[in-house]
């Protein structure tokens, strides 16, 4: 570590997100004026967040400290890590650095959006070395579900900090390249700081198998199924996942047509990009595939996660216009169903049986393994830092703690742990480690072309409209005479099914009636009041008549 | 099988609900003027079904023939096989057969309902045979995860139809009773005309363990956990689960005490009926847990799938007024999700490690097993009735679809298997078996205390509401001067934060104005295009500023 006698700086790391939350990854690392961000990912709504598209990190904080913000670095293309980028960009404009597929799959998410100014991008590879401010970052190669993933090691005045960002141990990846766990060794004999490391299955025993582990299971269902179509779905980003579909194919002399948009913007850009190999005259266009036999076609889509409107989707249900399923056709679920998507998923497999179709998903056979380091791996990654401190990141907070556990399996004090959440400060200096204070940190919802516009008081209302509805009452009183001029009259949506309850709905109008009266002769003229009267008497009949709560709008103009 | 020449009537099987579906398993079966239901259960919504509390079949079928139903049999006393009861009995009552437990749990639930005529219950137990009508029925003891269940053998004028019920095969199961298969194999042997089989674990290869070994794991952990005190979740039907948790505690020195009204009624029920034996002063109430040690106590509590405001939810995020979480506690979460409950589940499990409880769920050691047969047993039902005809029942599509692949490597001729639908009619005569039609069938919606009132459109307007929230539109005008008297005025709830969004409010209710104004301008009084003019100038502007769809209701009232 270096130890020069002016560092009487403390070193500062904040996960801005990530943390007790699956996605929307980003972490800060600050010392003296210099900011490093790693990473800028978006996490998708959980069941509470009616209507809501995506969720970004809340990156106040980094605005306001724009002008020391040195770069932000990325470890991968997921969205997960770089998803918030297209919004986080309209607001600061730091240079970022990523890897060249990384990068690509930015630039193709960025073209949908407008900026002031251009972003300002910068292609690195496993290697490179460079300097930012104080720090100094080395990106190390990792195997992970897409290709050419790095974890970050950063120099700072202090000691080293190495971020995982997501890996797993593939001792046969599809590229030859495996972890360059040499290099983590390496750094971890010339000691490390800190260790921020991916948490997400640390709850699994064992080791994750190798991606080359599918590509047999593909090739024994390609041998056993010579007569058939084969629909494979699976995650357009794992572009080995790809590639072992397609040469398997190519073996078989099948020709192979990409359906999806998203299938195919990948695809393209790493057969661009050189991540991808296609045999010569294997890949058609998905309008050719009318011209080959059944047995001669390997089709791959979108749709692995049951998404409504993927291709996969569309073709099931039969509202895909250029693929109709065929009786012989085999659908092969490349993919596994992610928490809370498993009856997206079992939609989509029971419209195939229903068609005759034969469904092979990971429980029948080895066409999927997770991107995601294991207890051993994650275990290994321990052994080789050797961190002084170690900061689990990226997982519920079941992931962290189990990431925890083997830390402190693995020999790291406890003391020395930090189980954190989004926006505290964890302060180390040559003193110790110590969480200290925290920063502004939180979700921000992204509905439609909105963004932030959607907070807790409007999902509230989403929420209690979606669960019984909404009446709006309406009328007119004049409040010089203190009467009632016309109405009221009831509108209802979501709430029942209006004629069948009309008497009900009679009987609301005159309760409403009365309430109103009842309140102008007692001479009440606060438009509060007014309404108040008729919402209690409205909310108390209909829950009396229907154990149900409607939101209640009551509308009342004077005349 | 019978053979009497004035036998010419067709049998007709018609299952009213758990066919392509999980849940509201009901079958009827016809012959002559006779009717006999098998169960009669209920459904929970899916994810589209915003606000409805539960689902029943459409019995409009059985209601137009009560006169012919000599009974309904209740193969025992699960939700989704007796829990649409309390709505059909508003409507017909015939008499209820069923074991000791099933009814037990029966008239428990009763008791929240007033009947004009009282319940026709019947006391049955395995190995009773009862006659209705034509038909002969006989209940038979199958092991399941509720005490008591049986499976139904009928015997009508064309042969013998076998209902399995829900059933696995458990060869130490903890009341010693094996499913009966000494007499399952003397039907098959006389000769079976139809089988109609559950087919929930379908899907799944092998044998389902015994509940035996829930048992020894729990054992183990109680011999591995001296110091702490147990909290276990289960479902609380399992009586046997329970039965085995006592056990264990009674040898551990420790006391158990019971959290959760329906896991309370549930172990009253089972001990007062002899279902379940406790040694004596081994169970307390729950206001007695302050008199002992930790280390004396075992909890055993409800939310097993996550549920908020399960006793489980609610001490796992501190609202329980009696439990509070000590530091060494140690929760045992003795079930597997439902599919669609996984995120619940993880959020209870990560509320409590966060309190710094160790979690023990079924991927970290065997404290579950399905009561459902797996494809082993399957086979074996299917070895030991060697039906005729063979219809699947209790699953969505894939599973019915696994069963007949199972029944057809058993030797069933595919075209004597039959995957029906809800509604449909199975029709067997001495020339064969056949469908022929269809009668009324669906799925009735409850909500609140609402039956069928929550229909298609009802839900399409709480989905839409839920998404992008609300928008309320009011103005007065004078269709004499075509003028605007007042307003337009907008109200919104769920669409966006208002405070934030008064520029776009503000401008939304000048475009609403103009529109109206123009349309009086061209002489439109009629409502419906005037509030047409209004909803089409909003739902174009607030598309365009927001990408958003909120609903936009007009209300214009004429002075």
């Amino acid at each position: 570590m270096a130890k020069k006698t002016k560092n009487t700086q403390p070193l500062r790391i904040i996960s801005l997100g990530g943390l007790q939350e699956i996605g929307k990854n980003i972490t800060v690392l600050e010392y003296g004026n210099d900011i490093l961000v790693i990473d800028c990912g978006l996490a998708f709504p959980d069941d509470e967040m009616l209507g809501v598209d995506l969720v970004i990190p809340d990156v106040d904080y980094l605005e306001k400290n724009a002008d020391r913000i040195r770069a932000v670095l990325l470890t991968h293309g997921h969205e997960d890590h770089i998803g918030a980028l297209p919004y986080v960009l309209k607001k600061i404009n730091p240079p970022i650095y990523g890897t060249r597929l990384t990068l690509g799959i930015l630039k193709n998410k960025l073209e949908e959006f407008r900026y002031e100014k251009k972003p300002d991008l910068h292609t690195v590879e496993a290697g490179s070395i460079l300097n930012f401010g104080v720090f100094r970052a080395e990106f190390i190669h990792v195997n992970h579900s897409i290709a050419d993933a790095c974890c970050i090691a950063i120099k700072t005045p202090l000691g080293t900090v190495l971020h995982t960002g997501d890996f797993k141990l593939d001792v046969s990846p599809i590229d030859g390249q495996m972890m360059d766990i040499a290099r983590l060794g390496q750094l971890g004999n010339d000691g490390v700081l800190l260790m921020l490391g991916e948490s997400t299955n640390a709850e699994r025993p064992g080791f994750t198998p190798s991606e080359r582990k599918v590509g047999s299971s593909l090739e024994q269902i390609f041998m056993a199924n010579p007569d058939n179509r084969i629909i494979i779905a699976t995650f357009s980003s794992n572009v080995h996942r790809v590639q072992q579909i397609v040469d398997a194919s190519a073996r078989h002399g099948r020709k192979v047509a990409v359906i999806g948009r998203s299938m195919q913007n990948v695809v393209g850009a790493a057969v661009e990009l050189g991540y991808m190999k296609v045999p010569d005259g294997v890949l058609i266009d998905i309008s050719e595939i009318r011209r080959f036999r059944d047995e001669e076609l390997t089709l791959i889509t979108t749709g692995s996660q049951g998404e409504p409107m993927s291709a996969l989707y569309r073709i099931a249900f039969a509202e895909h216009d250029k693929v109709k399923l065929r009786p012989k056709d085999l659908v092969i679920l490349s993919s596994s169903p992610i928490p809370g998507n498993e009856k997206l998923v079992g939609k989509i497999v029971n419209a195939l049986v229903k068609n005759g179709i034969r469904v092979v998903n990971d429980s029948a056979a080895d066409v999927h393994v997770s991107g995601h380091a294991c207890q051993e791996e994650l275990k290994l990654m321990l052994a080789l830092i050797r961190p002084k401190y170690f900061m689990p990141i990226h997982g519920e907070y079941r992931h962290l703690y189990a990431h925890k556990a083997l830390a402190e399996f693995m020999g790291i004090a406890p003391e020395n742990v930090f189980v954190s959440e989004i926006g505290r400060v964890l302060e180390i200096d040559k003193k110790g480690a110590r969480f200290n204070g925290s920063v502004p940190a939180g979700k921000i919802l992204v509905d439609g072309s909105g963004v932030g516009d959607v907070g807790s008081v409007v999902l509230r209302d989403r929420k209690h409209l979606s669960q019984d509805g909404l009446i709006v009452v309406v009328a007119t009183v004049d409040l010089q005479d203190m009467t009632v001029l016309s109405g009221p009259d009831i509108i209802s949506r979501g709430f029942v099914y209006v004629r069948e309850s009309e008497e009900m709905m009679e009987e609301a109008r005159a309760r409403a009636g009365r309430a109103l009266e009842e309140a102008l002769a007692d001479g009440t003229t606060d438009w509060m009041q007014l309404k108040n009267a008729v919402r209690e008497a409205l909310s108390k009949y209909f829950f009396n008549k229907t154990k149900r709560k409607p939101m209640i709008l009551p509308v009342i103009m004077n005349v």
